[in-house]
Order: C-alpha cells, then structure tokens, then sequence
C-alpha cells in the first residue's frame, strides 16, 4: 500500500477549505492509481487526469499568495470570464478532476466494503462499474458509455489489483484493505468538500462527452 | 476544402528527404482533421497525434540546424539512446505519427476513389474501416480493437464529413473530391518517405497498445 499511503492526503480544516498547494502535491500521484489497472488501455485515462492536474498547476503558479484555497481559484476565474464560466480554465479541470477523483473513491471504498461477485469474486467489474455509475456515467454519452464497456475487458484481477496498489509487495489482503480505509479517512472528506464547493457556487455542469 | 489545401504538403525533393521544418509546420494542421469526424470521442485521437507532434518538435527546437531533416533527428536520436531506441523520444513519437498520417491518407484516398457501401451510401464506415485495417489495427490489441468498432458508431455521415472537410463552405461533391485528391499529390510521397526511412534505419516497431 506503499503506493496509496505514501501520499495520503491531510485533514481538512474547520472551515473545510482545500490548500491549493497541498492538494495539488497530494493529487499529483492519483494518476500512478491508472497503472495499477495494468492495462496501456487506461493510459488515455491517466493523460486526461494529468491534463487537470496541470492546468490547475498553471493557474496556482501564475500567483500562489491570490490562490491559496482551491475556492480563490474558482471565484477569480468566476470575475476573470464572464459568461464563458464555468467551463473554461482551471474551474473546468476540477470541475473533471473531482469526478475522476470520485471514481477511485467509490471504487476503492467498495472494495475495502468487501463488496463482489460472488460467482466470481477475483473480478473488480462489480466494484468498477458501481464508481462508473455514480461518478461518471451520466456525464458520458451512449458512445463513451459503450468504449467503457469495452474498456472494462481489461479491468485486472482484484488480487493483481490489490498487489499493485501495494506496489507489488505481498501484503495480506485484509492488511491492504485496512490501509485503503484509511487513505479515505481524509481523501473523503477532501472530495466532497470540492463538490459543495461547485454546488455552492454554481459551478457545476452535466454537459456530456 | 479550405482546412486542407490551405495547408498542403511540399513536394519531396529527389532525395526524398523530409525537411523537418516545413513537415512540422504542415503538419500540426492536421490534428483539426479528427474535428471533422463530429463526435467529441475523437478529441482523444486529436490529443494523441497532438503530444507526437510536440514531442517532435520539442527536439527540432533544440539545435534546428542539426536537425534539418527528420532522419537527422532519428539517426541522432539512435547514437544517442542505444538499446532504449527507438521506442523512445522524436523516433518513438514519428513511428506512431506516420501511422495516423497513413489512416487519413487511406481514408480520403478510399474516399476519393469512390468506394462505398452500396446499400448505406451515405456512410463513411466502410472507409474508416479499411483506413484502420491497413494503418494501425496490427498495432492495437484486441481490446483497442474492440474500442475502435465502439467509436466507429459515432463516425459521421459521408455528406457532413466532406462539408467538415471543405470548412462548411457548400462545395459539390465532385469539387472536394478533387481537391481531396490534388492534396494527396504531395501527401503521399511524403508519408511513404518516413514509412520507408524506418524500413531502412530499422526503426520500425510492431509491438500492440
Ligand atoms: C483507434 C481506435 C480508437 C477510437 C477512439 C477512441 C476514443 C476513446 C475515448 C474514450 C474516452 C476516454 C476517457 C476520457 C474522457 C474525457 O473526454 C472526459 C472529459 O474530459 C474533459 O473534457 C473537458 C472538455 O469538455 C476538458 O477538456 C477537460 O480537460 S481540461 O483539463 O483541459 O479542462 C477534460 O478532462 N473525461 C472523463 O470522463 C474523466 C475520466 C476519469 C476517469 C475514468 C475512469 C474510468 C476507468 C475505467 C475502468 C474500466
Ligand atoms: C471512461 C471510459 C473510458 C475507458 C477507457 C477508454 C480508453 C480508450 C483508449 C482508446 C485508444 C485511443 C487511441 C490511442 C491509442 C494510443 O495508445 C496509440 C499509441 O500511442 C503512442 O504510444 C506510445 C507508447 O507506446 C507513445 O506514448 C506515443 O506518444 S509519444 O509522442 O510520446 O511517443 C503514443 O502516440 N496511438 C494510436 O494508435 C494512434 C491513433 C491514430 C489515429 C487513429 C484514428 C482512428 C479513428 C477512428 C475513427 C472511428
């Protein structure tokens, strides 16, 4: 789990903002998770992710002491564009970060829940297509929608999968799972927080791709 | 047919080298191509051919005067890399290029040349096909392969695509297809240069994604 929690991530404040700078550093070794699903497939997904990441990085660079919060962020480009927000900039990013973002959650939550198919408890489909519907599905028209399908072939097996969050070292199952539960002791709460930040100020969209 | 012709290929010269230069600059127009194709799906492709144009032009713009012709950066990049090439840096990126060049050459070349399906006339799927069977299916695995036959569904229709193609100008159909095939002139020969240039530097890869 070498992987996972070498880079948990930290507990947000009362206030429930999120640090620009910290969660960028934090998020920044999401992408790694796509390998874990051993295939070159999710490679395209990893570039999509890491394409957020950077955008939002090049915002946050341009003047670090303005962009404290991920939230100064949104609401300057709020100012910033006019009717183009929010889909354009750093506010669009996140915007498909955090659904990304979701996807992993839900899907290593239920894992560590033990949910399967128990006619074939070493595949993750179930666990997989559970965090696509409610993170991602809806955003994705009829096409996407059957590439995932497609794409879901190549999911690994649940006991590779867990090897290779824990970076290929032989841990017990059950030891894996315990640290994945508390990886999502912060990782959470630092997502949810990000889409009542988008609720709050209106910066969702549920456009499809 | 603004979009191509606006941004022909040069003629070889005898020897049939390929200046770096002019192909870079002629070639980053291409990427719009896949816009043609309607669906948002194939912004994907878009970025892939994108990142191997950048990734060429990222070691042109080191030391253009060594890099003159695109075997000068392959012949290069061969000291330079030992056993890594050349599934490494500009060579790797050219490799994979050359292949998305030869798909929208067999496709407008099919397309050209009148080949259709008799019974759905007004598809494109039949030259897509044959455009992905010759340029890039012995590349992919089969579950790329199972994505690509996904995304096929949301190739547009033969009316819409050449109007794409002509920048949405109302052009007859004859009119844009000889266009399509005054741009081929120059394209081909070139395509055909850098396909044999691999042949001969023993550059060519055959491995799947
Ligand atoms: C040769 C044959 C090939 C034929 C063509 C193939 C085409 C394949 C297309 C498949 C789609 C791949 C997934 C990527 C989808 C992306 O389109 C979406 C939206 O992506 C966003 O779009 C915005 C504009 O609307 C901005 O550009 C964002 O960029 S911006 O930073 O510039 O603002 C960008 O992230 N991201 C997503 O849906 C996010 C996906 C997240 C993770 C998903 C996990 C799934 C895991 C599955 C496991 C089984
Ligand atoms: C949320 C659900 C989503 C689930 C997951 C979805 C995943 C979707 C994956 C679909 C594949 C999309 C096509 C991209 C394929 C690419 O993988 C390949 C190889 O790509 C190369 O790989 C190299 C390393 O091996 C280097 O990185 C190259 O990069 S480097 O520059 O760094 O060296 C890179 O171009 N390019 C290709 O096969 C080229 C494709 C060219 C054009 C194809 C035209 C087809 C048109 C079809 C019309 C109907």
């Amino acid at each position: 789990m070498a992987l996972l929690l070498d880079n948990q991530f930290n507990q947000l404040p009362p206030d429930k903002s999120v640090n620009t700078k910290v969660f960028l550093d934090t998020v920044s070794h999401l992408p790694a998770f796509f390998d874990c699903l051993g295939s070159k497939v999710f490679s395209i997904i990893k570039s999509d992710i890491n394409g957020n990441i950077t955008k939002i990085k090049a915002v946050y660079v341009k003047d670090p002491a303005k962009y404290v919060t991920l939230q100064d962020i949104v609401e300057a480009e709020r100012l910033e564009h006019g009717a183009e927000w929010p889909k354009v900039g750093a506010t669009l990013a996140l915007m498909w970060l955090k659904r990304g973002l979701r996807f992993i959650q839900i899907l290593l939550q239920s894992l560590a829940d033990g949910e399967r198919d128990e006619n074939n408890p070493n595949l993750i489909k179930v666990n997989v297509t559970k965090a696509y519907e409610q993170a991602l599905k809806r955003y994705h028209g009829w096409i996407v929608q059957k590439i995932f399908n497609a794409a879901l072939i190549a999911a690994p097996y649940r006991s590779n999968f867990l090897k290779a969050l824990s970076k290929g070292e032989e841990v017990k199952e059950e030891e894996c799972l315990a640290k994945v539960q508390q990886f999502l002791v912060n990782y959470i709460p630092t997502v949810d927080a990000i889409y009542e930040m988008y609720t709050t100020l209106n910066a969702e969209l549920d456009y499809t791709v």
